[in-house]
């Protein structure tokens, strides 16, 4: 066994030039799943994974249509009944690239600079799919693979997986499976292996606020009429007291309390005030008083801003008092909250705090429940062993900001838990112009996926 | 005279559809100052107004350059020396167009319905412009006018004038006369005719509000980092308090108390709080305690939010936890405040105020001294004798909210008092989507400046 991984990572070695150079072609595809006119490069990008996993010599490979983007899916069975089967998840859309300006190669150029390749999904999560792709490819050029796979590759994931419950929900067979591997996780830093441990659930939306039937000339009308803008805004101020926490009512009712046990495994974490200073390049860092920066991210609620807009914004000056304003706002979530409950609550809020002065209303964009991860499974040991033989050190446990709607889904309809694996970094500007994946980090990454795929062989 | 007079307004009457052709053919040019492509649009409507001047007999007629838009002056000299000497001034730019949705017909595109004639410029102030050049030329055309003119014609008013206090200061000769007459005004209503004998000023800014160094995600750094949006929104909530005041420090230091007099005479105007709900559409009216809506729109400042941007604003969901954000704001000014010194105050706030996690600028737009005009004046005495003769009832003196740069920049600068006449009607959506000209009202107003101009040969 060891002999042939052996090969199986000689193979990796001898082939990273064209992992590469497929990696490049796929973010080459603006596969922007927000951009309702972006049909043709999400249908590209759907078809360059199922060329991909046909390749590997996966079946049944076909784009099942939804609501929205299509799912890849697709499986590869060994033969062997008592195999092992496992659901491999990833995504294939990526988030939008605007601002467009501040991009130093363009986002769908990828562009190697240094250590790193630059372009929008060469990290989220492009750059993962094809390390978890290509660690697979490795073992069966080479070998046998004695695991069933099934691929579930989703078009949604960067909109909050909207239509993915009701895939699942629909198609149990073509994804029955003993454990998802979800391959759109990261780890804290090229020299410091993690493995995370809980996820953070998404609530997430949009607040318009309606004044004036029209907009109106600031100078007739300004005085007697409440700016919707300055409405919004006075609503938003009120939803962080002095404290940074959150106002609305019942928001931390269930929120789970951190334990001594793991506030101690979190103060571990070579993660302090000017790791985040550095990494944000903020003045001073910002939150509710009483959790350190880790606990804040990975264990606590947070309410932020995603957008705002009102009346006019373009250059030079406009005296309109705007007619209407609008916030995009969203809520991440910890064990036990639920997206729905905190819509509930920001309704409560609005309720009892908007002024009679406007029309208010919310849309609902998608949300997810926050998710934790049974530490004790085989899976969870086979991946901390694999990053322990190609890290050279042990994986420490992480709690993670982020939300990755699919893992819950999973647990609540088929009841499958999911082991997160994937290699990006903290600061792979997932999001944020300049995306890039870390080279070096990227190539370990797919040798300790093969490592972890002949662990679970075992 | 009073039989040259008669002759005059048959000119009007029969020339009236020739007119309204010549208005729409002015609206057609989207002559938008604010927009930086639109050069050849306001070229063509400087020249359009030039043609007009110069087939009213005007002489030395030219397109002045300056910074931005060009100044077209002209002169018409009736060679009686002791002739008054009038400076008509009007601007050939519009506001911006969008949101263009909102408009029934297209705003360059001017188009009669019932009583209206809609367009983008059509009352402000194309039509008002068009008004007081064809109540010349049917006076030159029938008649002797026994009147100096000097012309000011300028492409900036709806930037807020920023070149022309420069261009006043550089060529006193150019514009010597003893009063100016500005077209740019507005009456009540139809059946109401009013006199604007004060304008509120304006101090216009640019908040900007700096977080983190490039957008993050809103779930890897979501807890930990001041949101530059909620910041923002923080400090806009901050400058009302519960009293609809402004809080600027020192900002109401400067503001004359409204007399019990002038209480009593704006209370006389039909203008309730019915009348104003209905206009702008809103559940109820606001502002600050203590003061009628009218009072409130005239005598009192006002801090309006004209613009509100952060993060992604585009349709569905983007998890961003943006870099920035930013407010335009403006403040309308009553005597004795200054724009420079509320520019002042809003930095004093913003340094007591603003928090420490975030970096802040403000940029200066163009501001205006608010202005009170001399009721006692011939000028203001010939015009309301006019408008009684064509309305059949006497005007009534009124506050004015919006902000004409440039009475106060004449004052400033050349010591020249303005009338200000016009006859734009507050439901014309200046500024708004569907700007229209009512044209019953725009036909009197028209005779009401022919009996005026022959009221100050006299």
């Amino acid at each position: 066994m060891s002999e042939n991984r052996e090969v199986a990572l000689h193979y990796v070695e001898n082939h990273l030039p064209r992992f590469l150079e497929e990696l490049k072609a796929f973010v080459r595809i603006p596969s922007i799943s927000t951009e309702s006119d972006a049909q043709v490069h999400m249908q590209a990008a759907a078809n360059w994974v199922a060329d991909q996993l046909r390749s590997l010599g996966a079946v049944n490979v076909a784009l099942y249509p939804t609501e929205g983007h299509p799912v890849v899916c697709g499986e590869y069975l060994c033969g062997d009944e008592k195999a092992r089967t496992l659901l491999i998840y990833g995504h294939y859309d990526v988030q939008p690239a605007d601002p467009l300006e501040l991009w130093q190669s363009p986002p769908f150029e990828p562009t190697q600079r240094g250590d790193y390749l630059y372009g929008r999904g060469a990290s989220d999560m492009k750059g993962q799919l094809v390390a978890g792709l290509k660690a697979l490819e490795s073992i069966l050029r080479t070998d046998q693979l004695n695991l069933n796979l099934r691929f579930l590759i989703e078009g949604e994931e960067e909109l909050g997986s909207p239509h993915l419950g009701k895939f699942i929900a629909e198609n149990p067979e073509l994804l029955r499976a003993d454990v998802a591997i979800n391959l759109d996780g990261g780890i804290l830093a090229p020299d410091f292996p993690t493995i995370t441990v809980s996820l953070r659930g998404l609530a997430y939306f949009e607040l318009r606020v309606y004044g004036p039937s029209t907009d109106l000339h600031s100078g007739l009308f300004g005085g007697i009429v409440h700016n919707p803008a300055q409405v919004l805004c006075e609503l938003i101020a009120g939803m962080h007291d002095s404290k940074g926490r959150v106002t609305l009512p019942g928001f931390y009712d269930r929120v789970r309390p951190l334990s001594e046990t793991e506030r101690a495994e979190l103060a571990r974490l070579p993660l302090g005030e000017d790791y985040f200073l550095k990494t944000t390049g903020v003045l001073a860092l910002y939150g509710e008083e009483g959790y350190t920066p880790l606990e804040r991210l990975g264990a606590r609620p947070t309410l932020e801003v995603n957008g705002l807009y009102s009346g006019y914004v373009g250059e030079g000056s406009k005296t309109v008092l705007p007619a209407y304003a609008m916030a995009k706002l969203s809520c991440r979530l910890v064990p036990d909250q639920d997206p729905k409950e905190v819509y509930q609550q920001l309704l409560d809020y609005l309720k009892a705090c908007a002024p009679t002065t406007v029309r208010w209303e919310v849309i609902q964009h998608a949300g997810a429940l926050p998710a934790m991860i049974e530490t004790k499974r085989p899976e969870v040991a086979a991946l901390s062993r694999a990053i322990e033989q190609v890290w050279g050190k042990k994986p420490a446990f992480k709690r993670e900001g982020g939300t990755i709607p699919v893992v819950a889904q999973l647990r609540e309809i088929l009841g499958m838990p999911t082991i997160l694996t994937g290699f990006g970094l903290p600061d792979d500007n997932l999001h944020a112009p300049n995306e890039r994946l870390h080279l070096p980090t990227w190539q370990r990454g797919i040798r300790t996926l093969v490592y972890f795929f002949y662990h679970l062989m075992e």
